[in-house]
């Protein structure tokens, strides 16, 4: 244990549950000052209050089930943890908390090209789940933005989407099975190995999005498709404005094309992009217009790209189509430097409502006005084909101190950002949408979920957990208030 | 209240509900004996013992809250039936229950194009919304066999399959959101209008396929997808045996086609079908061998149905391609007579069992031994692209009796003929498949529940189940055994 260890002011059960991490689970476990603050953050660039108890690097289902016993015994909580990618600060390991990182659970166990599915372990990275299928002709479709990066253990714990789900459905649709430790340490096995099955409650969909609240996911059968045959052809198309933009992606969609990729940018997100890809890389990208990227696949890729682009043009689109490769990738880089140019520029608040697809002008409407409002530069990126925007709030900016570069800019949301982000999130609710497409409640989102699930569901929603994490130990601040804390007894009576 | 209604034997508090319901609902209330009798059968041909308490025809979201009401304040057991089309008992009504039949709630609400959705009460029978969406251009996925005749609230309820799941997916994906009454008439809503979404856990997905065991599904938000475009493709092809059929789909499937439907008959269902159609209908198709059926669509049919006759070919089928629409419609017919078949022949025990595809084969052999053992004829036809098979137990013969025509057969299924689907159900259980695929686990199949989702996750269920229906009124004996009734009290502490 390390002299900045927090353990000094640890409760004697704290001290307990560690005495017994450690003598369990050995190198396993760690109190290193800087493993601990590095758990507290995510992406989202939220950081937990206070310092964890300890960090866990689990290497095997009996793992997970020693640390959930210890925790439950000791009735500390667990904080289950990936890669740290998420956006909603749901695994930012919080204070007096194990964390419980499944990043070095990342084997394939299994890939059965006749069954059309992997089973693997909660700490495999996407793509390189995607790498191992490619040499059978396979493919797994969720596509998050960052499936270099992020797991499928946290995939399928957000229920994560990404850019193809308008066709190809989001990761709910890829889990056919789970493995799973309950608060207590027992083992939980849901779903199955065929296409299909409705052998009771589905518990497959009920754990998948449930954000580490109700069980610890640690091997998953997910389901796998032959790779896309015949070539990718992509669209560029610039409307004056990011309402012809949405208005153009709605006449796709009710011209029943469907489009693999449909990303619509707004001139606030395109003027990041230029200033940091540089006037060459962004050559014809128009100030103060939008900027539509399509890619159609499969057989038909170019009769619908054809397609595509007579729509694009009668709407007023100055559109082209590339179906060299290396064309479209300029085309795709446009899309592509989007968060990078954010991050380089300094704090940024990654938003992610979803809406009606119908709705999404005027969401985007919405969203202009309290810009124009606040002064907040709120560049937007949406997934067209979902109705899914994701607003990024530019919070604070990085400054040039010395010779070294960049100073860190501060990571801190102010009040005056969640206001106008509170403002949008009605707004979304409003236009019948959602707080979250695809990132999930986790901490960041909590104060308004009861505005969109209503008291009926969100006491069920409590109540279920309940019944999976009776003592509240799993996650407790991500998706509801730690405030109250449900606890449900059975009784069985003949 | 005619003279055979079984008032007289009531206990009290059922006399009271009775007495309450007619107070409150009036005429949508019966306890006539022939629509007590009615409701006590599914097309599974099982009969529930004893007499339902009353039939409630509802019209309203009101009528259907009034009577929960009512149910939970006597302690009345309450059984949600819509077309009575299910093949697991699970709409049958039990002695003493309030029957609430929602198939007069047939009313399509909204129809939204560009959001690509419909909203529906739930009596609405499958094939009406697809005839009312195909003035729009679009299409509802879920297929199941009885689309014509069986309502959406009943496709949500069984999470219904069908055979274009392996390529369209089943009616899960095809559900955004529902609104359901609770036990205690409460009204909850869960998922959304949008195509994404992850705030809070899916209920959705939890309901659907939850077969009227946790809530009364009132109203049903459904993604719809637009017409295929395209040509369709029919294939039909004989194979020796049906292993060899059984082998040659899965070369499909390992050649990464994805035919929209692929249907294989084993050669005791053509038996059948041949007996049923004659011999014109039929000329063509072998005496021994099995029959292999598939359609390919979109854009691509006509290159993929080409792939398809080779894989098929070489794997040593007599195969056919047929463009032209009269001569497909005679293949299908082949796949079509076979439940007519089977009906006019007697008494059948329709099963649904689903392994992984690529124990399709060792289950068809399966099946053939324990018939050839026990001599009960076991027809069976899969949706070969997702390894589901339904074997059909044919347990007695319709006999002509008189001038009048046949008598009807006993609809009882022998306990011998259980046994024979006991073997079988504990051999997909050990090929790592399960008990069913489509048709739900219902009265019929609860007893082999416990062997295929284990201890832990049946304990679990069924305080899942508690939560939602803590009197345990919804649907006792479908799904779970009622003799233990789980109670779940819950306190809120700080």
């Amino acid at each position: 244990m390390t002299a900045s260890s927090p353990a000094d002011t640890h409760p004697a059960s704290a001290d307990q549950a560690l005495r017994r991490l450690h003598a369990e689970l050995g190198a396993a476990v760690t109190v290193d000052a800087a493993a601990l603050a590095a758990a507290r953050f995510d992406k989202s660039g939220w950081q937990a209050p206070g310092v964890p108890l300890a960090v866990v690097t689990a290497r095997s289902v009996a793992d997970v089930q020693v640390a959930l016993r210890i925790a439950t015994e000791f009735r500390v909580p667990v904080v289950t943890r990936g890669a740290g990618t998420g956006l909603a600060g749901g695994a930012c390991g919080t204070d007096g908390s194990i964390v419980l990182g499944l990043a070095a659970m990342d084997r394939i166990l299994e890939i059965n090209p006749d069954d059309e599915l992997a089973v693997v372990e909660p700490g495999v990275i996407n793509q390189h789940l995607n790498d191992a299928l490619a040499a059978h002709g396979l493919w797994f479709a969720p596509d998050p933005a960052s499936k270099a990066i992020s797991t499928i253990g946290g995939n399928i714990a957000t229920n994560a989407g990404g850019l193809l789900c308008a066709k190809y459905g989001v990761t709910r649709e890829a889990v056919l099975g789970l493995t799973v430790v309950l608060a207590d340490g027992s083992l939980l096995r849901t779903g199955r190995r065929t296409v299909k099955g409705v052998t009771g409650y589905d518990l497959t969909a009920l754990l998948t999005g449930s954000e580490g609240t109700l069980g610890v996911i640690v091997e998953a059968v997910v389901k796998v498709r032959p790779i896309m045959t015949g070539q990718t052809v992509t669209i560029g198309a610039i409307f004056p404005s990011v309402a012809a933009g949405a208005a153009a992606s709605a006449l796709i969609t009710a011209g029943r094309l469907r489009p693999a990729v449909m990303e619509l940018l707004d001139p606030v997100a395109l003027g990041f992009i230029r200033r940091y890809l540089g006037a060459e890389a962004t050559a014809g990208l128009p100030t103060g217009g939008a900027f539509l990227l399509l890619q159609t696949d499969r057989p038909a890729a170019l009769t619908e790209a054809e397609q595509a682009l007579a729509v694009l043009r009668a709407a007023g689109g100055d559109a082209r189509m590339e179906s060299d490769p290396l064309a479209a990738d300029r085309l795709l880089a446009i899309r592509r430097a989007m968060h990078p140019a954010l991050a380089a520029h300094g704090t940024v608040l990654i938003e992610d409502i979803c809406v009606p697809r119908s709705r999404m002008a005027e969401m985007f409407d919405v969203i202009a006005e309290i810009s124009a409002r606040t002064g907040i530069a709120i560049p937007t990126v949406a997934h067209a084909g979902d109705g899914n925007l994701h607003p990024n709030f530019i919070v604070s900016h990085r400054v040039e101190t010395d010779a070294d570069g960049a100073a860190e800019p501060d990571p801190t949301i102010p009040e005056e950002v969640w206001a106008a982000a509170d403002e949008m999130f009605r707004a979304a609710l409003r236009l019948g949408g959602t707080l979250t497409g695809e990132h999930g409640v986790g901490v960041l989102k909590r104060r308004w979920l009861r505005d969109e699930l209503g008291e009926t569901n969100i006491d069920l929603q409590r109540r279920l957990k309940a019944v999976f994490d009776p003592h509240g130990l799993l996650n407790p601040g991500t998706m509801f208030d730690v405030i109250e804390r449900i606890i449900a007894t059975h009784t069985i009576t003949p």
